[in-house]
């Protein structure tokens, strides 16, 4: 390992555990859109930008923005991730990709880029506070609606006046945007959040896709009735026919490489002991890679449902279906970060990123590519969230050998 | 039908209606415990049970009772169900039974019998003011116990002070105990809260037994995760778990004759749409008018339990196990009710009593026997209750028929 590296992934974890202290709770960490906790993280972290020699500012949607600037540049490479978190999450999720660009920004020092190399420390991801994710990327790739400042948190706070109170001007978010011309791409380093790279004994993957996801809310409805007087044969039980329903969800999956199908939520009426359930609500979670593949899985998922009432003339109801398409990545900034994997040694393992990203906003303007870090133990969303120090390493010199080859392409006038 | 037994069962019919009248709430029907209403109860049943020409009075544990004296008799048969209601509940659930008991000494007017009949109206069966079930019963058969005084309902009153309340003496509730000796028998007529009487076709059946019960509460722990994340493969889905679990619930219970296995209430942890469930607690009632059959079936699903959570690392908790045993019927009772029955023209039908009932309390002292009457739609427990006007007359008979051959067989010297 290259000492720079280490050096830098020092400090990368040192700053992750101070801005672990910036939160709404003592206690754990949790840290909403634009509160108080929020503007520590940008004193400091912009303090830490300043002293890298980056350029930097707070965009009408709250992102704190350090650029790297080249001279006579007129495109930039953004490198980003969010600065909030869940309630009691963990100090990496997010966080780590946005001082990661930094530690790139210093690593690269002296060298020339034919782009600017913007860090951008997004405001909001995980949709907490507005219950509308995503609200930092959306600012910066265009789409943020102006209908969304109108939303309430749970203080009655518009997400006009929250933004506003941080001193920003939210009818002029649209000033946030960057064009689609002067974008080179979008490059995010994340944990994983899951178990694949630990188990393939490798520091990091590159995203090969972001998965598709189906959102539904279904309900079997069969009688309710005594548990103790009622035969076996007699029944039109809700939750034996959700249950039943449950165990085809899971078969799916397993049976679709690829595939992950989930009911996470389960809400039973009555819930009484002594009472056979007249009613099961509950929610399936599929995600796929593939439009096509997921869908189907959906589809025949609502044909098991059917099937399963109609054995004992219950009914299944769609009470709500909404679905995200998959988001495809940039074949060329990939397979360049994987050859950057490849020459700091390491195996460059592709995996189907399965969680949201604010990569999946920004794929609908610029060209993107992701970074997953192997995630110890894959807890996410949660204060035991843990990072190696020297994944963190080789993540700082394959990002900054993806930048120098990603300036070399322009050199050789390879890139468009 | 005889139309003095029609007549009765119109006036059955008419009573019930008058009674629902009496409740806690307006709009429904909510009679707890020695509340306000039941004191209504005991004025209008009282005034009907003596123009019958029956002697009234209210014991200790707060039961009404109307004996139908017998001149030199020493020996008591005694007819009743509960005058309390569940909230929110159905017009005959318990008071059909004490009306019937009612119906039946006006039926039987001038014929001496070598008994006194004793008419009871239970203070008690649904444990709702309490939290304890059978307050009423549990008085006349002896068993209950004082400690039961110092329970506080959802005001802060104590059983004690309620009884004292209504004029009665908590600290004498063992007078409303009936000797072993003195008592021939313990009749009770309910609803059959099933739909076994109703797909036979039949107004009224013998119960051959109250079912015994076993209740648990059972943990499938597994590992929570990120819905999108974890591949299927690497999963240990509580719920997952559950779900098979309550599989092997229904399978069991198709399988075994008489059995009746139920998962009624089901708790999911974190319970969240993107989130692997990584926690589910559940309830299991399973119900057998055999101990040993109910027995075995709890031990198959526990050692059921064991094999599901083993074929994916997870583990299965019993949190708590609590049983009650099976209730046997007289005999020479069940056999003259069958004949009576038969004698008015019916099959008389055998089933099992898969609720609880006063009788389950009685039959700790006393020799019981149990009527059931069909129970259109088998919706108990709610407004929508229902009982036939002509099952009622035929169940008048049936009764009526059941003391005078009792009687008989007094005559005879056949009965003990």
């Amino acid at each position: 390992m290259c000492p720079v590296a280490t050096n830098l992934a020092d400090l990368v974890m040192s700053r992750c555990d101070e801005l672990a202290a910036c939160s709404e709770d003592s206690g754990c960490i949790t840290r909403r859109f634009l509160t108080a906790p929020m503007q520590e993280v940008h004193d400091r972290l912009g303090g830490w930008m300043r002293q890298a020699g980056l350029q930097i500012r707070v965009d009408n949607g709250g992102n704190l923005i350090g650029r790297r600037h080249s001279e006579g540049a007129t495109r930039t490479l953004i490198v980003g991730s969010h600065l909030d978190t869940v309630p009691g999450g963990g100090r990496y999720d997010g966080v780590l990709g946005v001082l990661l660009g930094l530690a790139v920004a210093e690593n690269l020092s002296e060298s020339q880029l034919p782009f600017h190399l913007d860090i951008i420390g997004f405001s909001e991801e995980e949709g907490v506070r507005y219950s509308k994710p995503y609200l930092g990327s959306s600012a910066v790739a265009g789409v943020f609606l102006p209908e969304w400042l109108e939303r309430v948190d749970d203080q009655g706070v518009t997400m006009r006046e929250a933004i506003a109170g941080f001193g920003l001007d939210p009818d002029n978010i649209a000033t946030a945007a960057y064009s689609r011309e002067e974008v080179v791409g979008y490059v995010e380093a994340h944990l994983e959040q899951g178990p694949v790279l630990e188990d393939a004994g490798a520091p990091l993957g590159v995203v090969s896709g972001i998965a598709g996801q189906s959102r539904l809310r279904l309900e079997f409805r069969g009688e309710a009735g005594h548990a103790g007087t009622t035969p076996m044969l007699d029944r039109c039980d809700a939750l034996a026919m959700a249950a039943e329903f449950v165990g085809e969800v899971r078969s799916l999956g397993r049976q679709t490489a690829g595939l992950r199908a989930t009911v996470g939520r389960v809400e039973v009426t009555p819930n009484a002991t002594n009472v056979i359930p007249g009613r099961v609500e509950l929610s399936l979670d599929v995600r796929h890679v593939e439009d096509s593949v997921r869908e189907q899985a959906v589809n025949d998922l609502l044909v098991a449902g059917k099937r399963i009432v109609n054995a004992v003339n219950g009914s299944f109801v769609l009470l709500e279906r909404t679905a995200q398409q998959a988001v495809k990545v940039d074949g060329n900034m990939s397979e360049l970060l994987a050859k950057s994997i490849s020459r700091c040694g390491h195996e460059p393992l592709q995996l189907v990123s399965g969680a949201g990203h604010d990569a999946v906003v920004m794929a609908q303007r610029f060209p993107i590519a992701m970074l997953f870090l192997r995630h110890p133990g894959g807890v996410s969303h949660h204060p035991d969230e843990r990072v190696e120090r020297d994944d963190v390493a080789v993540a700082i010199e394959v990002m900054s050998q993806f930048a120098t080859r990603l300036a070399e392409t322009f050199a050789s006038g390879r890139h468009i």
